[in-house]
């Protein structure tokens, strides 16, 4: 209707290229109502649409599939697949679209003889001249079919010739029939053309949102979407027989790129090869027939051109570092990469922007520890040089006794990350978590409702090729046994998978643990060595050399486990062979998920709870291997060396991990799938002048699932919450990390993947509950943390039942059990027992035990068990009372929103109006009718036909007064 | 189409009444074939039909509304209103549907002069020689707008002369085409013609199945939805556009009764009259216009005819105490009664179903007690005459030293419910809840797919009638100030009754707390009386009747205190002016829950972890009110005090409250209603054999909603998981007093109750939140009961901690601790040292305390500390390593099964299938069509009217192949 009303034609002024190599092609974007003069030369036509379009310039390319050619050159193949090739490119090229469907239309009625086909196929086997082979002929015979099927679908199809060597391309285009067809399937839903307005609160309220959204401005990405709009169009799924709902004035951007490519790819998952198995487009790709599968970019983003496209809009407002303190233009992603890319960013800012208020907590904890340090009566104990406790030696032999006042750094710098306000933020993290899902959950909501996925249920999930594959397998094997069709794998044919699987998983964890034991025995050596040397500088500086080689040991360690553990957990969930897509993603993050925590986790979680716990005592301490002696933690408790090795993890697995291989690995993929295609003796420079946008793409990487972003995050978020009593500063870091994260991955999105095929999701799926799981374990590790590896107990102890006159005073000297040093085994004593100047006989040690003197010397005391009794009732408090308050705020954030809950609520009573309106318009026609002729045939009985008949021409009246 | 087709008369013999009086009647019920003749005289017509037609024997009553007719006596009313209601009435009558509906349509083309006719109702208030109130007339008033507007609508209307005094009633009927046109505003989803075969498991799995559904054939009721079926209709949303999909030849009965009652409730929730503000039907009901409306009941159950309906084989397969071993007619309570009532029978069987197993195991806990209670080595020692261990008194003055062997019977009854099978049943349990939850989730799962409800979300909540005036009131209050329309109540509308709430919610709990303590102060004053009595038998029996008397008492204030609750919340709930009735619902049942939570287990946690604790020790008890000491448990434990609690209270409350209650109180409120109505001098005998269909309906108690069955069963629940440890019995309670309930309950809903209208629900609700609340409480309450309550962990420790060989030998001594009766206070050592017949120097007390003879004599031992830790400790790990095993079995038991969600998949793809061979019809069709003439027009643009062009005969030709 409109096609031919409005031609013009827009050729962007030739500009002087000063950009990079691919940025300097002209792209002339049609948009809305530019059109192209059909007249042009088909030249001139693919040069002004740089392959955003067919030749004729009219239709869009949707999709792009692209094969191997064997013999490299332009366009130059082998001569039989060229001849079946050629036939059908020649035939769309040159006549216009109905003739070729007629074309189609009358093959698909006299059926194929297709068994001929590829008996002659076999028979032609080897073309003269070339070398060619039956492999390739093979595929080519499957690319036929498939495009042969794809056209009875209706889709239409273009080939051309590429400068590109060895690759072929199949353009896809999906004609409005098919669009309408498709989308009134998959019930899409789309906007009709009835808006309304929708109410702002009154009054105060809406002063006071007016100002807040002023004050925000700035923050906001200057993206169209972003303005503040009152009107709302109502939504109502895709129907063909209501389509004079919808506005269709402007056919072409009507259903926009994202959902033009996510009708064609359901399409391409749907058809199938009728070959010894069925072969859909997964196996398709697997098998090799087609190399690659992707929906075209939107268009170049380095132009200087004033035609503007969602893909330069995206560039410019939102994969750029120089907008880091704005918003996302999370509708705009949605609108461009579909809505499952815009939900993982839409959690991911959620979560940045809940990490603001978080870090700053854990800024202000951190400071109050820092303030407190002079009046901690502990720390200021064991650094009075009055104080003259000498402690047992920390080591056999070569140590001797110590005085205490020498941990007086320690006990000082350990203060910063234990003292009672510790518990409080770890309180206010476990809070700060039940919020961020419930945010999360409303977040989800809006963006459900202001996506019209209202309603949408997961998509079904076709077989995966390697399931397919399998199952036809085994039906085969068994074809020889018994009649039986095989339909799907059992558990007994996946026995053998779950059985290494398991078995691996183990093992890793094994590694892992094994691991945390090596650089365990290599602490407890190093030290002993390091005592041994004669050099005071080097023993001085014996604690801090181990810990921090230790930790940079153990980092090391972790990021090469974790590469080595994301490819086994691949390689186990592709030997178990799931079923569907969907499955696979979950099995594989399940594993993943699991090998990668643990790797991150173990060494953290010893220091946390094992360290220091599994001494012994003086004159009887723990031997590993009988010789080295277990390793304690400082005077000042392990909470610090916790706090060094989470530090250490987390810094440096974000900074070497996240941003250095994410930045570096890419740009090095690129590089050599350029210097590969290089080979084939082509002018770069020349090459990528004539590059089509469907070329460029194809040098682009593909995309890879959203899985190891969401990892990277959900990793990230044990670190924030989990240990968070240990080290405060874990929010801050990970919010520094995250803003660059953001537009990092945006920028990844933008301009060095393929575009991903829009896929629809109504929730972030799986990674809710392992989210959850995280926040519900880290409730139960603070509780520990705090209560075990923190002295927040024992002071609580001390002061209230043991202090004399109910301040700290004396609580040093409470902890530290005595020993006599003629106790010491044979051989364990030290040798130089008078390096403090002056003769020991009563050594101290920290522990809860009876005294030398006592009936029942070095047994465990009576404090040790009331300590131990608060220490645990503490745990069982906090527990339960943050899981309750998790659940109170669970329950007092409603997950929908009020205002989308109501909107909902009016756009139901809309809708049922609408089509009341438009009933009692078809009850007038009918009346009106039947009072002119047809009365008995239809008012009388309930005839179907009666009803059934569209009353167009009056509802379209009734329609034009009521929107 | 079929109306005039098949005409039958069907008038079943006449048959001698044997049974009570309403069952006499005869009802002839019209079933697929049957259709009555219409030239049937009307007499002949109201009499076969009994009220469920209207007057020409051909509509259905879909609907009965009823209101209060001012003067007695059959149809004769004030000429006012009667003018206006029988100009319609006879119109109707006499005249057939068409015309009516022409007049009708006429009518409303004019708009009717309705303030001239409101002012003159005004004007001619008063009738004369009639005593005729303005408040009657005004409501005659709005009824005739009201049913007006239903007209307009498109229902039909009837009334007609009652025998009843004083009740008048509006029958309503749905014509096809409204029930068409609903049903696709309500998205039903109704079974298509096309029927696809459920493949059965194949091989072994088959045999196994169909050998295990031959072995329950008994159990299944013989209702035809229950023969196996391996063809099922595919469903889809019903649309008009699509009716070529249903199978429309018998148009009586594609919309089953339920369905047309709901549907005629959908549109009556719509209509609203514009009062001073718009009134619904639950503010016309409210503000008594009507005084009821409901469906009517499908037929007579204790008729002999053949003639079966659906309440009579409910009646028969479900109603009845002599099939209570069978499973339920879940399919057919769900089409009768609608998915919200199926949902909770489905919900009761499956909650009885799951009790076998537990109360097996239950009983076989209980029996290993009874078992092992010879072998128990704590009890032995205690029994033991050569045991001389000398207790000290348990009372002051009054009571003297005692043997501790005395005590032998109470430990050894102790250990039934005390012994380490306990811990496994305990952790079974909550295990079992998880298991319930799951297999429940599964089960909805299931029915929600054989319902048809996937994809069906919650159905739009209209406003409150009390809502909308209250906003009325509030908006007439502000007109004066402002001109801003008041839409809705704020926060501050509310305060006060969230203020009221508060206050009477804690004062309630603390009622009970203080009804609590008045039993405790009963027991304590009672035993220190009976105490001192003279006569040997009562003081020997003192124990057994102090426990019991106050376990009775506190059972009546249980049940007292429950129904003062119920009104309460009810009175609350109502202050707060909820939205919409789901919103009262759950507001309602929050408060409920919480009240009857408090009252039924507030005297229970006290027994389970309060008493006993706060004793103090010989020389140093804890007094309350200066004179009465704190009570103890018997020396077994007060786990063996809980149990008795436990079981009277559950046994009391499930026998008097649930059976007697429920049984007694619907008869008597029927019994007095008929009394009632027989003011009108009226011979009841003559009256009830004329009685209409729903002239006997309106005797029926209405349905009050599903919260208080929930209820009782949730408390139950909480009896049957809360405190299992100590009462493994509760199960097997649970389920005697279940059977009775299922049969009860359907017995009311099938017989004393109107008949509800069908309400849509996919689960049930805020339900499955309050028992997932009260299972994960059972853990924690669990847990403390074990390690607290009872007796578990004090004998592990000693057994593994102090016990010099291993053994339990000496663990009564080890729990004793010392006391010096020289240490008493003055005026509290027993006036008869000497009863024993020896003097005592040292008494023995329970407790872990320092014996008299140590450095701090009296002070809390190392053993109460070791202990406590283990206890905590205790409660740490069961918590956890249930609340994990929980999510395990969550994790592990999906929640759709494995057949449905192959068949969603299966229907899905065959819909597809489905639609796409319409879709190649249509082209094929279109194909030829352009290829003869309109070429041009319809393939080369893409036009509207080409796709929406329906080619009606093509497609049916292709159905009629398809199918």
């Amino acid at each position: 209707m409109t096609e031919d009303a409005e031609v013009e034609v827009n050729l962007s002024p030739t500009s002087k290229s000063q950009q990079q190599a691919p940025h300097f092609l002209r792209d002339v974007i049609f948009h809305g109502k530019f059109k192209l003069l059909k007249a042009l030369t088909p030249e001139e036509n693919t040069h002004c649409q740089h392959g955003l379009y067919f030749q004729d310039g009219q239709r869009r390319v949707d999709y792009v599939l692209t094969y191997h050619v064997k013999k490299p050159g332009g366009g130059r193949s082998c001569r039989h697949s060229a001849h079946l090739l050629t036939e059908n490119a020649v035939a769309r090229s040159l006549r216009r679209v109905p003739h070729a469907r007629d074309e189609r239309l009358r093959r698909n009625q006299v059926p194929r003889p297709k068994d001929s086909t590829s008996a002659g196929a076999d028979v032609e086997l080897g073309c003269p001249g070339e070398t060619f082979n039956g492999h390739e002929d093979h595929k080519a015979f499957r690319r036929e079919e498939f495009e042969g099927k794809l056209r009875d679908m209706g889709l239409e199809l273009e080939k051309d010739d590429t400068k590109i060597p060895g690759v072929g391309f199949v353009k896809i285009h999906a004609p409005w029939k098919i669009l309408c067809r498709e989308a009134e399937f998959m019930k899409l839903k789309m906007p009709t053309k009835k808006v309304y307005e929708v109410k702002q609160s009154s009054g105060v309220m809406e002063k006071i949102s007016s100002l807040v959204s002023k004050a925000l401005e700035p923050l906001h990405p200057h993206v169209e979407e972003h303005q503040p709009k009152n009107i709302k169009h109502l939504s109502h799924t895709f129907s063909r027989e209501k389509q004079h709902l919808f506005d269709f004035s402007d056919k072409d951007s009507f259903f926009d790129s994202k959902t033009r490519s996510s009708i064609v790819f359901e399409i391409l998952k749907r058809t199938k090869c009728k070959a010894k198995y069925s072969m859909g487009i997964p196996s398709l790709l697997g098998s090799g027939v087609y190399t690659a599968a992707y929906p075209l970019h939107d268009g170049e983003i380095n132009q200087e051109s004033a035609e503007s496209n969602d893909r330069k809009l995206l560039y410019e407002e939102w994969a750029n570092y120089g907008v880091f303190y704005k918003y996302q233009p999370i509708g705009l992603v949605r609108k461009y990469f579909g809505e499952k890319i815009g939900l993982y960013f839409a959690w991911l800012g959620l979560y940045t922007q809940m990490l603001i208020p978080a870090s700053l907590v854990g800024v202000i904890v951190f400071l109050y520890g820092c303030a407190t340090v002079d009046d901690n009566i502990p720390s200021m104990e064991i650094c009075h040089p009055k104080n003259n406790i000498t402690m047992c030696p920390l080591c056999d032999r070569v140590c001797s006794y110590w005085k205490l006042s020498t941990a007086c750094g320690t006990a000082r710098a350990s203060h910063l990350f234990d003292n009672p306000a510790t518990v409080f933020f770890s309180i206010f993290m476990a809070l700060w978590a039940a919020m961020f899902m419930e945010h999360w959950k409303r977040l989800q909501m809006r963006l459900n409702y202001e996506w019209d996925l209202t309603g949408f249920e997961d998509e079904e999930d076709h077989p995966r090729a390697e399931y397919e594959f399998k199952v036809m397998q085994k039906s085969m094997c068994k074809d020889q046994k018994s009649p039986h069709k095989v339909e799907k794998l059992t558990f007994r044919d996946r026995l053998p998978a779950y059985m290494t699987n398991i078995v691996m998983m183990l093992l890793m964890i094994g590694v892992t643990f094994a691991i945390v034991f090596g650089v365990i025995l290599y602490r407890i050596s190093t030290k002993a060595a390091l005592h041994m040397s004669s050099n005071p500088i080097t023993r001085n500086h014996v604690q801090l050399t181990v810990k921090t080689t230790a930790a940079i040991i153990n980092l090391v360690v972790i990021l090469i486990l974790d590469e080595v553990y994301g490819a086994v957990a691949r390689w186990l969930t592709v030997l178990e062979v799931p079923k569907s897509d969907k499955s696979f993603e979950e099995r594989l993050i399940f594993k993943t998920f699991i090998l990668k925590f643990f790797n991150a986790f173990t060494p953290i979680i010893y220091i946390a709870f094992f360290r220091g716990r599994l001494v012994g005592r003086p004159g009887s301490y723990l031997y590993v291997f009988e010789s080295y002696r277990m390793e304690e933690c400082a005077h000042g408790g392990c909470l610090m060396e916790l706090c060094i090795q989470l530090s250490i993890t987390m810094l440096g697995k974000q900074l070497i991990q996240n941003n250095l291989f994410e930045i570096g690995v890419p740009k090095l993929k690129k590089l050599i799938r350029y210097i590969r295609s290089k080979q084939g003796a082509f002018q770069e420079e020349e090459r990528k002048k004539k590059l089509m946008r469907y070329e460029t793409d194809h040098f682009l990487e593909p995309f890879a699932g959203l899985t190891p972003e969401y990892m990277e995050m959900i990793i990230q978020f044990g670190f924030v919450t989990l240990f968070v009593a240990s080290f405060p500063l874990a929010p801050l870091f990970a919010l520094l990390n995250n803003i660059i994260e953001i537009r990092l991955d945006a920028k990844k999105f933008v301009t060095e993947l393929r575009r991903p095929v829009a896929a629809r999701a109504k929730d972030i799926g799986i990674w809710y509950n392992i989210l959850k799981g995280v926040a519900k374990v880290a409730v139960i590790i603070n509780a520990f943390v705090i209560s075990f590896t923190s002295d927040f107990i024992p002071r609580m102890v001390y002061q209230y039942m043991y202090s004399p006159d109910g301040s700290m005073h004396g609580f040093v000297n409470n902890t530290l059990s005595h020993f006599n040093v003629s106790h010491f085994q044979d051989g364990k004593e030290p040798m130089d027992p008078l390096q403090l100047g002056y003769p020991v006989e009563i050594c101290r040690y920290k522990d809860y035990r009876e005294p030398p003197w006592s009936a029942t010397p070095y047994e465990i005391s009576k404090e040790f068990w009331a300590v131990l009794a608060v220490r645990l009732a503490f745990v069982i408090v906090f527990q339960n009372v943050v899981l309750l308050m998790n659940d109170v705020v669970d329950w007092l954030i409603p997950d929908i929103p009020k205002d989308i809950s109501l909107q909902i609520h009016k756009e139901k009573i809309l809708l049922v109006d609408l089509f009341m309106k438009e009933e009692q318009g078809k009850v007038l026609i009918l009346e009106s009718r039947s009072s002119t002729g047809g009365k008995e045939n239809c008012s009388g009985s309930n005839n179907n036909n009666c009803t059934m008949a569209h009353p167009r021409s009056g509802l379209q009246n009734n329609n034009t007064k009521s929107f």
